[in-house]
């Protein structure tokens, strides 16, 4: 283990670029080359020899001229979004969703296919979509496949390790699909790319401590500081279902009750909304996509005022915003993003709850406000994201990139 | 909010010596020039160059001249030790520990009080202890004052809000202390401090994602990657106690049974056995030393063969262990330090607990070890980590400090 290392002239260099473009791109309504030496504290010379480069590569263009003030006017620049590309592909026990994302973060295209029963099968269709994808677009430049898939993962390996929310076994996907597409393929866990999603999206502006919570067939949780994910010593931060969130809950396989994953997982819903007569009686061999069916019939039913319908999603929405708030408090963080197949359905019960319960045990009440707020990406977060992170690797700026190779 | 800033030469520079001075500290044989520019990927002449600033700095010595092969033989350099100090300051309801660090992470000087029972009391020990230590030693450079106060704390006002382990309400700590010694002060969360102490201590080796647990009149957690602390929006991550570790533990103010924060506390423990007639009667208006007193005692009567002495510090030890998985489960750590007043009467408990609950619940079974250790700093692990810390802030590198000034 040898430590620090030093920085030196060309890495400054790639690093400068990357700052440079990651301006550009965070830019909706483009930035002048003076803009840029202001926002980055790069001398204007740097600055023109940098953005010399980027449009040289086709990254950047110049636009409008925009004049304010009595100085000469300034010529705007854009990242041009159709010069790269990646595909995201999310595989969830609900659906097989796939992203088409381009430079400036846009979601150029999507699709959602139920997701086979097999690693095999769906390996197949990964295939097929990609395939789809890549003939009804022309991709000047496609940096790879990004794939997010429920955890733990081992990320060395690219293997889903024994799944909890799939029975797939140990499937080393990240070389099945790779070999199956030919793309340089990313296999990340599902809420860490979501995470990264909102990371990407929101252009690196979002700063201080961030919990993800993914809420879809289970839940989970992903961190962020900083724009930087933080994901722990395999990739597998977050990953938890045993926090217990309510002591008289169900039982779980652990030996105790009100786990926060049982607690909060859909089936476990549709379950007693089944005990209740509210639906159908509870079948355990039902595929996931059919039990959302029957979750989606739940919701409906406590929007429409059902009484017991109502009292189910609100005890689970407060287990949930429980688990939220332990683990938001724990982090001491500043902002909570929910996503995830289930979370529209379970916000109106969950956001007030959240809040509730921070006022009440939060330790953090005193000293600052934590933010509760839905994605913007839908059922499309763990997707676009998986995409982010290929585009990320390939062009956004790590300090860590500017110290040399690492022991 | 504008997002990252380049880096440039001055910027550059300051890092690099840094690095240099980083490298040299952390080698306890010394370290030569041609390895220091091996270990950090500066050339030899900028190796040379901040070698000799250093040197005439008297931050760094020459040492002995070390021939290895047909070479010329390499002169050895070594940081002067005595080059500079910081002395840290631990409030913590049990005691107030003093400790005096050099450059090389030594502790030169320890000292321990009762605390005081107000905080104005404790500002002028405090004071009278800084005083003494001064005068003890004669030191070249003292760095400046570190201060660690159980959490919440406000950081930016260096205001203790109401910590639920000491009843001062809201106290400006760091303002009366810089006020009471005259001396540059920095207020962390004890738990931080400590963190930081094992970070220092093991030259910035602790790599992968650190859990510290501290365990002493109460219990808390920090957090590290890759040797730089993780603490939040507010710098109070690790702060909750309403983590459930046993829903038949004992009732919590927060309405759950079994939160960490009261389960793990050394007066439950205390209060239990004088419950079962092991200890004199529980009296709630105690002194937090003589609580201790009573959980020495405790914990000698279990490690000689008392059965309900040993079943009570059984359990709660199982708690703890729990505890320490949940989290380090969600984190995703490597490893687990813990330390505190109160862990080395526990360590015979928490260890096996943990070892067992990580195999049976643990995400991270299949992945990856977490080693569960015990500080090397026994109870002066927060002291020296306050002093760390202001070492830390004038002498180590960290990648941030590469970019220009933060928007």
């Amino acid at each position: 283990m040898s430590g620090r290392r030093g920085t030196n002239l060309p890495r400054m260099g790639d690093y400068n670029l990357r700052v440079v473009l990651d301006q550009i791109r965070r830019s909706r309504t483009g930035v002048s080359r003076i803009e840029l030496s202001e926002l980055t504290g790069l001398s204007a010379q740097t600055i023109t020899n940098l953005v010399t480069r980027l449009i040289a590569d086709r990254r950047v263009v110049e636009g409008a001229r925009h004049v304010s003030g009595p100085g000469k006017p300034r010529t705007m620049l854009h990242v041009r979004p159709e010069s790269g590309h990646a595909i995201g592909v999310h595989i969830d026990p609900l659906a097989l969703t796939v992203a088409l994302v381009d430079l400036s973060g846009a979601v150029v295209d999507r699709r959602v296919q139920p997701l086979p029963p097999t690693a095999a099968e769906t390996v197949d269709l990964i295939a097929a979509e990609v395939r789809h994808v890549r003939e009804s677009h022309e991709l000047e430049h496609l940096h790879g496949l990004g794939v997010a898939a429920p955890g733990p993962i081992d990320l060395d390996a690219g293997r889903m390790v024994r799944p909890p929310l799939l029975a797939w076994g140990d499937v080393p996907l990240r070389d099945l699909i790779r070999s199956a597409t030919g793309l340089a393929t990313v296999l990340e866990k599902d809420v860490t790319a979501a995470m990264a999603a909102e990371i990407w999206q929101r252009h690196h502006t979002l700063r201080g401590t961030t919990l993800f919570t993914y809420l879809g067939y289970g839940i989970g949780f992903a961190f962020a500081r900083d724009g930087e994910l933080l994901t722990g010593a395999s990739g597998n931060a977050g990953e938890t279902g045993h926090i217990i969130v309510d002591a008289d809950g169900p039982p779980c396989w652990c030996g105790n009750r009100g786990c926060i994953g049982i607690a909060s997982s859909m089936d476990y819903l549709v379950e007693q909304g089944g005990d209740l007569g509210l639906l159908e009686p509870w079948d355990p061999s039902l595929p996931p996509w059919r039990i959302e069916v029957r979750m989606e019939r739940l919701a409906a039913l406590a929007a429409d005022g059902d009484a017991r319908a109502r009292d189910l999603l609100e005890v689970c929405g407060r287990r949930i915003a429980h688990g939220i708030v332990l683990v938001a408090d724990l982090l001491d963080a500043d902002r909570v993003v929910v996503g995830g197949a289930n979370w529209e359905r379970m916000r109106p019960y969950v956001v007030p709850a959240a809040t509730e319960e921070l006022g009440r045990f939060g330790t953090m009440r005193d000293l600052h406000a934590v933010e509760v707020e839905g994605t913007d990406l839908g059922i499309w977060v763990g997707a676009v994201g998986a995409a982010s992170l290929v585009l990320d690797r390939a062009l956004s700026p790590h300090a860590t990139a500017l110290l040399s190779a690492a022991e």
